[in-house]
């Protein structure tokens, strides 16, 4: 774990954004409520959008909480609408970007439990590499497959987003 | 980039792996040929399935490559069949159980260019952080994604593998 890895959660929290514009967009154009997406699945025993996007924040916030040992904001998951959702990308963004290098010095030697592991634990290592970061780009790709499937016109470059080409 | 890094694409290659399996069962289970997934997508101008296992390989072996300044074998993208496709995953890991961590000692300095960008570069950090390990997520979740849709009765767990969790 290191400030990369938080800059990368930033960025990409910003792109779950910028496929959430694209969608309030399609929206418009089809002339549809744009909430109508908070409740799409790919199959109807899966979690919703909305759900999706709760669950990459907290991977993220959760991630850099346990890793810094410091404590994380609480967030309700009370979200209804297109605009509160967005808006929990925001609080999120707002923590993480708080974090510096230093908070992240001992994170080899923390053990992680998280709540619903009945006082089981990881290494930090182990959490970071095989959890927490497949466990984001898990929710996060998921909500764009959901909005992908629905017809928004999202590519693989949007869920990038810029990368920083240098000319030769 | 380090050999947890590497690791990590060998479990979820690994995992992959497992998701075939799964969907061969259930193919067995529903009587049709489990070659029909190879060419199933969440949207008709999406890649299909085999282009995202295909993908997912070459993410993991080219960044392996890159990084390591070493040359990666090439891979044909010609398999036609369930069971080439599978080859397709432990060809790429054979490939990458050759690494160790002294490969990596000079990452940070490399600079990247992908054979379709023309000259442009990034370096190794941006490429890492920012490209190989979400491209790289993007292909693998979009292959469980697929056969999610269609399905096949995986989830998150079947996604992320095993945890090493240990008890209090």
């Amino acid at each position: 774990m290191n400030k990369h890895y938080v800059e990368q959660f930033i960025k990409m929290i910003e792109n779950l954004d910028h496929l959430m514009t694209k969608a309030a967009a399609y929206a418009d154009h089809k002339k549809i409520d744009v909430n109508i997406f908070m409740n799409e699945r790919l199959i109807v025993d899966m979690l919703p959008f909305a759900r999706q996007i709760q669950m990459a924040c907290d991977t993220a916030k959760f991630c850099v909480s346990y890793l810094s040992s410091t404590q994380a904001p609480k967030f309700e998951d009370n979200e209804l609408t297109w605009t509160e959702l967005k808006n929990r990308l925001v609080k999120t963004n707002s923590y993480l970007k708080t974090m510096i290098e230093a908070d992240f010095s001992n994170f080899k030697n923390v053990k992680i439990s998280p709540s619903w592991a009945g006082g089981q634990w990881l290494t930090g290592e182990e959490y970071f590499y095989q959890m927490a970061i497949p466990n984001f780009y898990f929710h996060t790709n998921t909500a764009y497959a959901i909005l992908r499937k629905a017809g928004v016109e999202i590519g693989k470059k949007d869920f990038l987003g810029n990368l920083n080409f240098k000319q030769p």
